[in-house]
């Protein structure tokens, strides 16, 4: 029983990760999971919210979107509609706490940085593929700030962070899903990880069904595999 | 080192369920983790949203919420605010899709049950125990429709669910987690499980902080030993 | 004839006043008249609200909801509609005048309390309810800033305040509506007074209807006679 | 002591209705009570609000809103603020009850009058203006569904309706406030009744203080007496 | 083929400017072009927005609105709909910039002058006779400034601006389009202009239609026409 | 005096449109005017807006929308934000206006197609780049009706539509606007015209000036040189 796309059960899809896609912001990712396409930029601006104000910390935060013409069949735009959905908020909140994860707020000195993800094209695996392309955005916006001499400390960034989608369909543990395993899963899980495979977030969501705690070992199993390997690719984009 | 509380590490806090609360829902429970309170009202409509008419199907909602006043500093309204925050979101599809994991939704016919679950005092674990008390409020809504002959197959619940918090504090494992605990947890995890041991939701988080497998893994040991407790609470909460 | 529930005319429901049901705020009053069931909350904060800073006077605001749950017929969050209505901010700016019509807001200092009352169960009165809970909740969070040496004079409260409500159903003047009553009245009153009888608010509304001066005489008559009971059992509950 | 502008207690300021001030609604009122102006149309749709519909009754409400420049220092635009602040809802329900009392929604057949009081200049008792202003405006809208046969029953207007605002000025029981005595008064009282001196509405508040009975009941001699004349003002300017 | 309202091609409607129309506001003009009537405030308000503080620059805004009365059918309240709809933007903003070319906010000083052009019945025009009016109430609100020595500099007004559509209706190019003319017109234009005819803004839109660019021209020829009566009339209202 | 880039005044940036960028709408363009990147999609579904069913026409619309990291200091995002300011809805009103003018919507059949205008880079001209590539997507969605034998009739574009930005900067007619130029001239106009040569929709402002008819003779020779060039490139593009 192979995948439609002929890859194996634990294959990544084809990853690509373009650097400098806008010349505005200080980082700037393209970052592409087969036809899933995320446009991962990290805005610096001075300054922290009000809250934060005189703490001598930094701040980052995520704000996650789609284009109306990303998705099968058109979505309507958030912005006219007046507000933001629930899943909406609920991945921008999980991309920001994924990249505080890795990140010293103190080392960034009161500076803000935003990372906007906003889907170009999906096709399953959107969050988990800004996650990582917002990790390598915000390397080049660290690098951007050390050499504007703003940072507090020079190394504020302490681990390596990708994510990676993981599930079972038709039975089998399968690693990132395009949307039409996506769409079909039993059970739907999203991991983000270090390079040296330590956990920052785990979510698996059986909708309409339950898993043994075997299935999620096997799930954490292919997506720590997949993880690593993402980690390389994104080395390799930084390096090039 | 013990608990502020003098709990040991995998005890959970006394646990109250109070059926028929509010007269008019069908099912209606306030449910007590301690100091946390949440009242789970499971109210019955005729008809489904206009996405799922005609389709045979009957749906199950949950809306979250907190009194302004049930937290330790007061919150603003989310009325008055004219937007419902991310966490607010976030929770109420998390409980949405724990309760859906369990119930047949053909043999609801097409009806509609919403769960509300409106905390009335906020202590640390309010999603969890807010699930757990739904459960109880679901099974007396779906009593209450199978007494009006209104099922369309007369056992729609397949399992049973709860749920429970557990986080890593000062370096142990520790079951569910009251504020004090929480605000300061290196990760914490939520899992929603059945009555024979399976999973419906993990949700494990190192905000500023990364775990390794085996922490994950003593969690979930932690986490479903509170729940094999908690579905038997709901047991006698339901026979009284 | 007689009512449904076998009260007289002039009979006001069990009242029920119970302090202290949440542990946080300054003051929290679960009030019931009958089966009208209404939290009320005081807490407080430091500070004004930024127009009124400097003035050296303290603020008083209120914030009236209904839980989903608490009605007959479930009714939409507004948070959800991310609207209130017209009912809801017209019953909050009731309750707040009533209850700043008692208090020196120069003797509280800048600090602001907000009392907030949500219906956890409906059944006609919510808002006479509410005022009258909210009285009490006043006065727990006045103790809790004198105790704390917050109050820039010992007496801020000049006199005690409640509400009932009063209408003509069946052609009688009757007391304290319960909502099988309130639905079909042909005149509905609303009265604040204090404990010497003196007004603070009359609403007297014929909706689809008029009525003449002495049936408002002979409601204001039953109305006066009610608040000075009620008056009374706030008494017994602020000295138990 | 004498009134700012040398009125009597118990004068009214000069009162005037001009009809057809709009082409375009079916009924169009400019009414003056001093400097206060208010713009009230009577807009005729064939058909009622969904939940009406097959009931075989009409439907009628009220919106009242100000334009930023009636008052002394420009109010911000409600539209602009994205939501209806709780006084103009109050009033735009204080306005639809009262016209609703003498309107038998059965004869209007499922036709919808939409009456829109407009504020263009602000100077104390716009609410009862509006209403006095309304009622004309009903009256021509009801002739012109006449004139078209499309009135269920020939006469479904069944009492005239008319309003004042009454308070306690410098101690002093006072008609008709205009804003420089407003916004000082102890007790502020709106009145809404019948050409036959029945009563509608009775909103009577002590912002800050408290008053007797005795002074309800000379607010409520002075208020029925205005009515009485803004009942003949009006049917002269409908006779005219 | 003459025009319905018997005028010739390049002839306007009547135009009436009625100033002081409102106490409150420094300047307040209502203008008519023909059954076109807005009334255009223009009030003074110390200080700037806050991006602007400290710049010694005044600021100059305009808000544009429709009663839901003026219109042929009642149009929905803004208010209530809880946003403003892309039209009314559009010509505020066209409005706030034709007026801004004519001032010089430096001798404006540290004051923002805010005019609303509140639509009380609509012909057709409504943005041309908005931003003729706004003129005359702005002056108005600069003379008033003066008299209170709050200008920086005595003649903050560099030019005069009237303004006019014009359009293509059964072929022929027409001035000053009423509704009838306008809900038909193949190309419509409006054009903001001086009285020394330099232009300040074209918006010529051929909507479902295309046109040349000798079309173009003749329609500026009759609007520069047209807008040299407009700045007469102007003249003239401000001399009387 | 030579433009920063070194273009003459009259020349055009390096145009380029990229067919197929997105595989999921009917139509995707990314359309390149120097540094201004933007994505049309034109999206098709069956059936049109409610108050156009059963004409037997078509719809077309338009959004247009930034992405907060497109400019040159992050922008908030709109969705975020709740509502959507007044230049989106300006830009979003003409791109549809100027398409309309080139489509027979009896010819689409009852078919909607929305085009979905996101810029992903802007430097000056979005939305005369945005209507040029729309143009394009536009063409491709109707010949992917055409395939699918949806449309009434098998030629519904009747021209081809372009636009491009012309203005003054330091006293020189310019064509096609960079941000550095944009945000400093003196007149800025928008131009759109048909591959003929003959007029859609002419936006000529003064923002703080003013300018007289032979600079917007001069402005609409520059626009019409230069967008006879651009309906060459589209032609190029499509046929490729």
């Amino acid at each position: 029983m192979t995948r439609a796309d002929g890859r194996s059960d634990d294959e990544l899809r084809p990853v690509r990760i373009t650097r400098g896609f806008q010349k505005h912001p200080a980082g700037s990712v393209l970052v592409e999971f087969g036809d899933t396409k995320v446009l991962c930029a990290a805005s610096v601006t001075e300054g922290v919210p009000r809250w934060r104000k005189g703490s001598g910390l930094g701040w980052l935060t995520a704000e996650y979107a789609m284009l109306p013409s990303a998705t099968n069949t058109r979505s309507d735009r958030e912005s006219v509609k007046g507000r933001i959905g629930g899943r909406t908020h609920e991945i921008s909140r999980l991309i920001g706490r994924s990249l505080r994860a890795c990140i010293d707020l103190k080392a960034l000195g009161e500076n803000t940085i935003a990372l906007d993800c906003d889907v170009l094209q999906a096709d399953g695996g959107t969050r988990t593929a800004a996650i990582t392309g917002a990790y390598v955005a915000l390397v080049d916006a660290v690098t951007w700030l050390g050499e504007r001499n703003k940072l507090a400390d020079p190394k504020p960034i302490s681990c390596q962070v990708a994510a990676v989608s993981v599930g079972v369909v038709d039975g089998r543990v399968r690693l990132d899903l395009p949307y039409e395993e996506d769409s079909r899963a039993e059970v739907d899980t999203n991991v983000v990880a270090t390079d040296t495979g330590t956990l920052i977030e785990v979510q698996g969501t059986g909708e309409g069904a339950t898993f043994t705690r075997s299935t999620l070992d096997a799930m954490l199993d292919s997506a720590l595999a997949g993880i690593a390997q993402l980690t390389r690719i994104q080395t390799e984009a930084l390096e090039s």
